[in-house]
């Protein structure tokens, strides 16, 4: 990017103080900022470091007045932070967004379609069938097999691998080395004891607004026609596993490294801690909460429950059991001083008749 | 795939009611079916479908007796679910085998060698000395290191990583973003608290009908000359970490997210469930079957146990402990009014003497 | 590798004993090795294949007396295990460095600068601004991002993908799949329960000696100017996630499948076991070791500590309050024997009163 002093103060409604014609490529913080870059000064206790920046601007807050002399140009704002952040999504937004076009070499079948301002990443690749909204961009070695859908404005990052008849819905994000539609894990035992591969034919569904982190893998459903289904605004971290036919609810969250496994269905806007573990066939009711490294082998019926161990049970309850087992010893050593006098008592007992 | 009716109805050793002329491209459920594609009925429940579906062709039951006028041409069957499930399965070994041919660009060494009817997709890489078998499926950007072998029917998916020396036998799968043959995790620490990487001079081996998840990772052996060994007819599922000199055996079989520790032995016919971790230079016997986020600290001589906790023992064991684990609060309680009233029986005997 | 057996007598210090010209491609145990391989013996009671190798040459200790005939070229040293691995060390360090110069098709950028000996696979990605030092190795489909530095001697092994503005330093080994420098995972709720992203602007650093195992993700820090730290030194295994802003302190090793969420830091030279968990935002001293499958949810501040358990307490007290775990059905039912004791005691008394 590169914008000049003046169109920046415009895109924040401020006012410029000092050259409104430099140039600006990059943002920085201010006891940081070279020349080139913007900064921002709004808690007093920075206020050294704009006398001595390099930065060619500084965003300060309208009533702020200078002590010293300052060589930056100054933008006036009513809320400095507020401005920065606002500059700072937008610059996000604009290095998310800045690659267009096709390098070369990459790959596209002749039946594939693409919509308006593609990025097309050196080695990507795009089966038949393929039809691509607008805005999307396909980072280098990217693959998208036969049939696949993916709507506009999605993200399709470094060497995320998407199979045959996966859908993806709008302003998505899929994270480096992210595995979707792989097969179902699917065998059948035979009488010898070796196992019978059952054919993966279904797909993987993913709605609107769902990110998904690095290396996470997502399997295909086993039946032709059925499809693992992520729903809208779901957010999955890195790492993850979710197993054939498996639904995640609307606007759920899981972190780092939890499993789904197979045909379970998670509810809506529920939250998986980290490496937290669901076993298959499970139904997860809406705003569900596990607590990290929690195992879940019994479906949840009741919304909002929250809870904590393998097996999971509710999460007060379980701390309060862990407190007693990190006292067991204790506790078995009082067990067995009780007997002991009981014991006692009862041969004293017998020995005053 | 395209193929007519009456085609499809030799296949099936089925009988042709309508035009068997009709061209079929793909399966479907009924209620779904459009033209070109061939669904079933064989619950009575969907029979309305089959009045008002689209599909060209419908599989059905021989004496099945239409109660209104049928459009679809129909294939008359024994047990239609049976075919049905027979025409997915040809389908899903079509679809798996279909490609062939190279596309470009890729790259093969000089001096590696492949066999018939190969597919190497555009970005994939064949380093030197490489022998691969006949049918073999290499996906866009699949690597193959220098000195590999693979034999016949293996189907490589995209993305996946095999490192130099590793060797794979015939019908296995592997998902994409697997890693084959990467250093094992070997450093000697040094006195100024430091490590020096112990050099991974041992490769991978891979037997026949192995099947191998998306972004699982197996290291090599760290000796020259020695393997890390996964045994025939093995399955291994998403995101598993098989640590060097490890050796699953013959049909066992791993759910998502378990690892392996260096030099461990797994016996034949073991189930390990999701994100179980075992420690390293164990000996698990055949036959064990191993909880959900079971961690195994120690060997397994006895064949066929069921284990379950962290660290894991007898399954039914585990479960029993857990239900008191759960009313340890109470327990504690109990024994304090125990106590207490055995202090009062004493304090009571004491003050009547 | 090809050398004479005179060049590798020299390097060992070693005195030759047959023919010197023998050439030599590789190494090999005794009892495995072939014309054109050299292997040692050490342990007496592998003597008897020294009369039979076929290997070219072998290395024996300097006071040793053949009992037959012997067709292998020897080489007497001191003590021929140390130099045989010192010589692995040296094919080790050989064959990971052999690879050099540029394998097409392959992409850089034209403002990108490369150093001395550098090995660009084909399929690598070299994007804008990048910096990379002398005789670094970039694999097959390894993805360097935008503005990305890397230092000497570093090697990104096939597929690795490094987002734009991260920072590596020298010696580094980065394997298959490793992931650095995605998006951390931040999401504010809005009120109708779905989540805003929240732009991650910072980046990694990672330090000098670094070893980074398959498929491992390392998020980039969430502040712009802040960054996800790897200090000099660490060893991480496979599968690991590394959250946004966590920094891993000096020579600290991580066993797979480890997670440590966002913000928190890890001290140096600590341990952590496979399959551990860290919570977000914590500090962990210095010399921590964790033991497998631990969760830890609050901060450790005393240097050396050694913890158990999910949330993990003192190794020591783990294990006994888990001995005591297994038997809580006992505990139970000796806890309901005292107290039906009891209340016969006190009937009994009242009964004769």
């Amino acid at each position: 990017m590169e914008f000049s002093v003046n169109q920046i103060a415009v895109m924040l409604g401020g006012e410029v103080k000092g050259d409104g014609n430099e140039k600006i490529t990059m943002l920085a913080k201010i006891q940081d900022a070279k020349k080139g870059q913007i900064a921002f000064l709004s808690n007093p206790k920075y206020e050294q470091y704009i006398y001595s920046t390099q930065a060619s601007a500084v965003i300060v807050k309208k009533d702020f007045v200078a002590r010293k002399e300052i060589t930056s140009t100054l933008i006036l704002v009513d809320d400095p932070y507020i401005s920065f952040t606002r500059l700072l999504e937008e610059y996000h937004k604009m290095i998310s967004f800045q690659k267009s076009g096709v390098e070369q070499p990459s790959f596209m079948h002749d039946t594939a379609v693409t919509g308006k301002n593609i990025y097309r990443g050196a080695f990507s690749y795009i089966g038949s069938q393929v039809r691509i909204g607008d805005n999307v961009k396909l980072y280098p070695h990217s693959y998208v097999g036969d049939n696949v859908t993916i709507g506009d404005n999605t993200i399709i990052h470094p060497g995320v691998k998407i199979y045959s008849g996966t859908k993806i819905g709008n302003n998505c994000v899929i994270h480096s080395g992210a595995v979707i539609g792989s097969d179902g894990f699917g065998f059948a035992p035979q009488e010898d004891g070796s196992y019978k591969t059952i054919p993966q034919l279904g797909n993987v569904t993913i709605e609107d607004n769902v990110a998904i982190g690095g290396n996470t893998v997502i399997d295909c459903a086993t039946l032709f026609g059925d499809s693992t289904i992520i729903r809208q605004g779901v957010k999955l971290d890195n790492l993850i596993q979710i197993a054939h036919n498996v639904e995640i609810g609307k606007n759920t969250v899981i972190a780092a490294q939890a499993g789904v496994s197979g045909s379970s269905k998670i509810g809506e806007n529920c939250l998986l801690a980290g490496q937290v573990g669901i076993a298959g066939h499970l139904t997860i009711a809406n705003n569900t909460s596990l607590g990290a490294q929690s195992g879940i082998s019994k479906s949840i019926k009741e919304e909002g429950a929250r809870l904590m161990g393998s097996p999971a049970f509710e999460f007060g309850t379980y701390f309060k059991s862990y407190a007693v087992f990190k006292k067991l010893p204790d506790i078995n050593h009082r067990l067995k001083e009780l007997e002991d006098k009981i014991l006692a008592t009862q041969n004293g007992t017998v020995s005053t008749d």
